[in-house]
């Protein structure tokens, strides 16, 4: 922010500051929504079949911008940009679109409205709360590590167990291991899979029960570990230092006794 | 609440602190559970054909009365009426009653028992947690909005990728939206919709996993939200001042030891 | 407890003491004990047809003392037995059994085994834990009328709109009421309700969406108020004692130095 | 740790500290990977038949590791190593490939993966964390006792009430606290059980409703003593260190106050 005199580069430090400016943010907001409509639009045929050229050629000159601004902050911060996650992110979801979406790549095509993402990180209010929601994460680890190897175990055990009769549910790792969460979610769990199961191993309730119960206690402590999480940063802050404030008072009397107390002894000597 | 002598008016004061006394109020509380009582027994075919006619004479002197009041309201509190939302909820489910229920808005009949909605408004100790509800939903807006636009987000792609396949459940934006509604709620997530969309698009399940998961997470935040609040609200309140009066007594004590040591400095000189 | 000499009635004290002794509670809970694994035996048909009349005569007699302990707890607490809710509660379960069981009332000879609820007043942590349980629940009030008048209005609006194209679900106020109830608990409320409703109603979505949200909302706010009331009684008690402690000491500190001060005043003098 | 001169069984210790070492550990956690790998490869049909005996042997020789690791640590802590119960878990984990699995015991071939689990013992963040979990198991035992004797009440009536007329779902008191388990779980309880049952016991929606609220209270209260006990435990150390300090400095001044004083007396006698 220092003045620079002998300019090398100052256009980087002008691009920079312009791209932060409130004008440029508000703008590439409302592009953004611009961009989210009109790709909502083209969801409709009927809107396709009668403005499906415009929509396109709206959603391309967007598309443009977006590629400048994010060549031009690429060019302000080099490799500094790469190294901000949020950067990081903005740069993946415009690069999406950059890819010539054929064959098995078709599916990239839908995925162009995840640019509509960036709002949660040009919205300040929005990249707060969802840096909160992501900081809460490591914090889960070791409970998400513990549910997984719930899973991967259960998941071996019903593969073994359920995979010959039930090959739709249990045939591979893959769906014992998906129709476990679903288990897990609680959704049809009784009535869809393992009252069919139990017609054929009737002891299966065993196994069902005892992965109800591990998987939701774990996940409950997982919720718990946020809640505390949450509760405690916002608590600690507040009540400490309503409680500080007292005791700093109460600490400047003291003091304030002690220097009276001092002032008198000279006197009586 | 000063005496005003030159009485410009004074019907009007009159008139606000009658509607607001205790019988008036207990009145029209009355009145409303009677109202609900005979909205509730019009919804019986077999009633209705033997009492129709006594239960809508019912129905409708119970609402001259409403209409009266909320009137009465009007011409005292004039303009501000207006400014306060509990007196235009009042307002607004008495006038659905009176906006003519034929042709396309026959549905208004059925929306008359809302009036019942009214007893949140006078009953004190409702209006009080009715308030307190109310009062948590705008700390949940940046949520509200994360989780807006991960709807809007999915909604599209949901629509593209499975839109032609499964015209009932994500033919539109807006059927797409309801599904996924149903699926954040759990209910026959896997068993109604994730597993026949897999069976035509194999790997549909990584959108939905990420779906569940990331709008889960964000709704247990937004509870979260909730709760933090709520805690932060009752608690910081009485253990602040828990502690607060033990200091303030430990203060209390102090001021006396410096008025003490002071009441020994004068002996000294 | 005091040593009575002149004994009118002496008998009530020694009955109520032996009554409350740790022999005879510890009886009686051996008793529920094995008349709840006589009642679980007869509901086996085959266990009946060998031991039924073993099993009945098992019962009779537990009952038999199950009378007499109640008859004399009444003897010895007369009116004031009926104004612990803990001893109506045990009185209710055992007259249920004299009432005789036939035509109508065929049903209460399934009601016996609540009997086995005594466990709840007879084991002390127990009837600690039902207490804490039951002392949360006033504090609901006001959150479980709201939920009321909100089943209420829902109920009767749900009646009118779609009571005659789905009599089954909608077609009485009771019977909304309990579909209603199962929408709430999100079971089967989009692929079971929703979506045949919205066949016949298209916009029926808008109803259900604001039931849901603010049902849930609600009720999650009845849930919150429950752990805010659990983290207060546990937490303010223990957090507020440590700090007091604390505070306690400085006091103790304080006072000795005001004594040490005065004791310093009257050698100046 | 101190040091032994005249070594009576030094290879004990020196084995105890070689078992304990960061080497040994990694490995053993590395060994449990590839077995975790191997036994989820075993699940797949294809890989069988083409490297069946290749995984078998791997499976063994990793068995034979973990054998004479539980071995030495039996060797070296004899009676104590049963005394621990996260030895105990090692122990039964790998005992349980050693039972021949033929014949009724086929089921303990698909239980070899729990020695996966070994990680959780292995790993200290993750031990850290599972002991977390169930250090919390004992405070919920009132709570879950109270669940259980309302499961075992409630499946009582229901097979005495409903048994006759439903015997795949109430039939015995074990399908009824199986199918009682599902209704608190909320899965399919009203499309899928109490729709049905209500039209043969059109009252039998009182019984499930009192039934569901009981149960689902009585669960919320399990769930907020675990979520009180966490909060209390994070929070309870923090906070009252934090107030501790500015407590215990203030007491520190306040003895320096009193020696100060202290030292003005001996000058004036």
């Amino acid at each position: 922010m220092e003045l620079v005199l002998k300019a090398p580069l100052p256009w980087r430090q002008r691009a920079g500051a312009w791209l932060e400016s409130a004008t440029v943010q508000r703008s590439l907001i409302g592009l953004i929504l611009v961009n989210a409509a009109v790709l909502g639009l083209e969801t409709s045929p009927q809107l396709m079949t009668d403005w499906g050229t415009w929509l396109h050629a709206a959603d391309r000159a967007i598309l443009v911008v977006f590629v400048v601004e994010i060549a031009l902050r690429v060019a302000v911060h080099r490799l500094a940009f790469f190294r901000d996650p949020w950067s990081v992110f903005d740069f993946a979801v415009v690069a999406i679109a950059l890819i010539p979406a054929s064959g098995p790549f078709a599916v990239l095509r839908a995925l162009r409205v995840l640019r509509v993402l960036r709002l949660l990180t040009l919205v300040p209010s929005m990249k707060r709360v969802v840096g909160g929601l992501l900081s809460a994460l490591p914090g889960l680890g070791s409970v998400s590590a513990i549910i997984g190897i719930i899973f991967y175990v259960a998941a071996v055990i019903a593969t073994k167990l359920f995979g010959a009769a039930f090959p739709e549910w249990f045939g591979s790792l893959g769906s014992s291991a998906f129709t476990l969460f679903q288990v897990m979610t609680l959704e049809s769990w009784a009535m869809g899979i393992v009252r069919p199961v139990m017609e054929v191993f009737p002891l299966a309730w065993i196994f069902f029960l005892v992965f109800i119960l591990s998987s939701t206690f774990t996940l409950l402590n997982l919720f718990i570990a946020v809640i505390v999480n949450a509760i405690q940063n916002e608590h600690s802050g507040e009540s400490a230092s309503a409680a500080g404030d007292e005791l700093a008072q109460l600490r400047v009397e003291i003091a304030a006794l002690r220097r009276e107390l001092r002032a008198t002894r000279p006197l009586e000597h």
